[in-house]
């Protein structure tokens, strides 16, 4: 951590702070230029708190130099981690698919999107229960009876489950689910987080719309600081000034985010640009740069959706679209699931 | 609504399409152009799910003409919204100044505090006791015990107290709260704004980073469909390119949301920049542009505070704003509280 | 085009409104709603202006339905345009690879890196001569000398060169130049573009950094509409929030580009990111997602480069991820230049 | 300037690193933490090449700690410019007030507006004569003719007037033009700033759509490098994520501009949001954050308004606008002009 003062410091206040940081058993250089006095800090800054130093009336500016993050660092934890989840796993060149509808709706629905998935190669079955709509207006789920009809298309299929959490008093009805997911509106629902962090389930943790490579990698810290180290990121786009897709998929953020971390990182086109068309182009440069695994939506009548029902695919086009990925993963080498 | 159909669309379909519209109670002018067809819908249109509508395979897009929300909007309810808090107000002239820590860190700290930012002229009390750090290794603020002190300022100086909430199952925790925060982080937690709209607490609702105004009023009408319309909006700066200022404040938000909406929109300057300095000139401006009250971050000493003190004024520094603060609001002849 | 009237028009002006749409020779449907009154425009709405019609004080808002580029739309050409530079040629099915150093430097630096790489599979050299750079007092290229030096390489090669113009005045400079540039920030110098429109050479037209795909085809329109139909599109990232890559690269753009238009587009991932070892990855996403060519720095001493060192491959990297990329183009069946 | 290091670097890399900022003149202090290793550059920094450093494959990252202009830095010109027009002034506690049509269109219509916009109150007439559009097939400007009427305007009203150039290859035409402006599109034309700095005329700079404070200073930095000094800032909004407003006018940038800065600092109300019921609060709110001027567009029939109409004031609102705006400053004790 590098401390910038401002021009000019007096030399007692100046004593006062290298002292400071004495105090909390960090060494120091100090080094005085023409214009700027700089004091580079030596020792484990990652206690050390930012804004302490910065409301400092002799500093200038603080600049971090190593990452935050420790859990989720590939500094150290080198080798890629892999979630398992029985007979599926993802990470380490293993490829997760993961596919269904936005929300549950009906038996119907959801077993005919389930068996259809599972026969075109997906590993694991999604689907909405819990819905975060912008609307108070729009449905927001069949909630706890969504959950269980997920478990009775999990019992035809075998596909494990993958649903998303929207609050900490809903913990308990997800103690059967395979994989909890955290929707990009609660990436920094920090109290989810922490309890989430206490729970020994997969966790798939969303980019915020607005977040940062490193508050995403803080949010996945969160979580495995509770001692949960199975999380797995999802790129799902950010929002940005360009309004003729949905989101702009951050393509870039998959291998940036595989140099900084050890965690399995996948990619939701369905969502990155609510455009059921660009699916299939961005699960193959997902692929191509390196990711982990896809998430699409499927639904058997996206014209009767009740909820984003314009960005699924039907199942025949998600048929089709596996047939590319699946051409994609073995040109990459990737083992499925 | 309008819905405008792709090029050439078969004629069986958009009958099926006129039908359905029709079964929702809707009348609609058909209207075909050289290179594009549009259907005009009439009537209500707030329960018309965009979403099933642009699953249609005959659909190229659909435009909302009305706002979907109703009850935040000014069109059904011209009179300006005034938050009553006992002695103090909010709304419809009436000018609130919320001031104090970001967040509680003793029983000494809370106390100067209030009683400092009082004889300077706040009119509320804020103070965090649940904070929202991105980093899990950062204070995490007094939680429980930090309301208590809150709640022993406000014994010592009357002033109603300002907290923020991070998660439902803290509710029990804040009934004696006098006006809830709920935080840019949370703006999309829509579980939380469902409970909040079943209690009758002033809520302070905060833009979320990334959130559009549209966005905004639909979470104030998630509270207020559930019964509760003591909202008021908080423009707290959005997240931009810009990397001088932590966040770029959005100051037409503040005439628009008035514009739009019946309810107050007070401004924080301390987190939409970050920096002190700017506090004053940004609260000026807020009063310029029309804002009900501004929210701003003070430390009895910014250089020890636990969490963002870099952006914390010194009671002295906020006295001083305060008089500028008061000459604006006299000229702009607002009512104190 | 739709026209949206603001609640409880006045007839008169009404009547006045759909007088002048008559008079623009345009055919209307009115449609009057509960809430909301909304005109249809029916017949060729390209010349309408919007801006007129918004100022009407009766207009709430117009939306245009159709798309405002013509010459660059597919719908009206739906076959990929093929630029033909002689032995090579970009779209269609034909991949380009553009490649060389940020700034031409020495004789020896730009004839040393043109034979590498082209023995490595590029098919375009490219070099600047005249440097966009944000400081005054940065190298700004060597100008007329550094197209003279170009043209050697291309002697000593036979690559066709690209190189970028910045101001119209240097236009004879680039009479001989195979394939000129227009960089990002030039991409709405509208003055530059019509003059580049009388010129039969192809230009490579780059994505501004804040400008949406629709702008950025309007940009294209400005050159074809002066009757040069040579344009290739380059999305080389846009600026958002995230600082880690120095820009996003759209990936989305690509396929969503090529669905709209009917021109090549290629990818710059060197620009995009402006970090070395990400240039790999995001040539092998771009291919995937449909690009017809890669624009990649590639600099002899990287350490010693006058501009963008920090971005360039080394020949060595070059030849590597030139190895990945013609795997991709055999696999995508792309014909190579 | 820091140079922070990669873990482990080999020693003689260092050492020639070390032996590279000696030749550049450069003293340096070397910090090896038990992470990370950095080096503290002492001396003038201006000159030396970031990218250079960066490329350095032992280097991790190099951050500025000084900026990187000079002319333009209120650090080494503490006091406020101030721009003189003969009888009218900006800068410095002087207040201007810019007012006319988006774009010339006929004799008729400039000088009605300009003797109206004068009656009302302002001291600068602004008008387009050269029109940056969008589109292609949107009405470009009068061109010359335009700068002639504007020029017999002034003749009229002894406004000094203010119009936008958009290549140097105009330059000549505005030899008689008091305010030369440079439009966001062009704010990183670097050739045409280049040509702008030889002249000795006041120069009205706005700010591009996507760029950061620091580049907006780097572009002034760019004309006074070439020896002109008469530079005006002007503030008209940044693109974001929201939608509601064309812009987002970023009120912070005002006071942050003029505490980097000594240059003046106006805001364009009518461009920042596009919507002409804002101007008056913005005007606002721009003159309480300390802004040294306004320009709005004023028009004597928006409805028939060749380009922005929608965004333009009648003669009459500007009138109203007026009545405000001088009651601001005089509560802010600005001259007039």
């Amino acid at each position: 951590m590098i401390v910038i003062l401002k021009q000019h410091p007096e030399t007692e206040k100046v004593n006062q702070l290298l002292h400071q940081l004495e105090e909390w058993g960090l060494s120091h250089h100090y080094s005085q230029g023409t214009l700027t006095t700089i004091i580079g800090l030596i020792g484990d800054t990652s206690k050390v708190d930012v804004d302490m130093l910065q409301a400092n009336d002799i500093v200038e500016t603080v600049k971090r130099v190593s990452e935050p993050y420790k859990a989720a660092n590939r500094k150290f934890h080198p080798e890629d981690t892999v979630i398992d989840f029985g007979n599926v796993k993802i990470g380490g060149g293993h490829f997760g698919v993961i596919a269904g509808p936005c929300s549950v709706e009906t038996p119907e629905q959801v077993i005919a999107v389930a068996k259809a998935v599972k026969q075109s190669g997906a590993n694991f079955l999604r689907g909405g229960a819990f819905k975060p709509r912008t609307s108070p207006y729009a449905f927001q789920g069949l909630r706890a009876e969504g959950l269980e009809l997920l478990m009775e298309a999990r019992k035809e299929t075998g596909l494990p489950i993958v649903s998303e959490i929207m609050s900490l008093e809903h913990l308990d009805l997800f103690a059967d689910v395979d994989f909890i997911q955290v929707g990009a509106r609660n990436m920094q629902n920090f109290e989810l987080l922490k309890q989430l962090g206490h729970s020994g389930k997969p966790i798939l943790l969303k980019r915020g719309l607005a977040n940062t490579l490193e508050e995403f990698l803080m949010s996945a810290e969160y979580i495995m600081a509770g001692g949960n180290e199975n999380v797995v990121l999802c790129e799902r786009g950010i929002r940005t000034f360009e309004t003729m897709t949905r989101n702009t998929l951050d393509i870039s953020a998959i291998p940036m985010l595989k140099h900084l971390s050890h965690l399995p990182v996948i990619v939701d086109p369905s969502h990155a640009t609510g455009i059921p068309w660009l699916v299939e182009p961005l699960s193959k440069a997902a692929i191509a740069a390196g990711a982990d695994g896809v998430m699409i939506e499927v639904h058997n009548d996206p014209k009767k959706a009740l909820c984003d029902g314009a960005q699924s695919l039907t199942p025949a086009q998600f048929d089709d679209t596996m047939k590319t990925v699946k051409r994609y993963m073995q040109f990459e080498e990737k083992i499925f699931g």
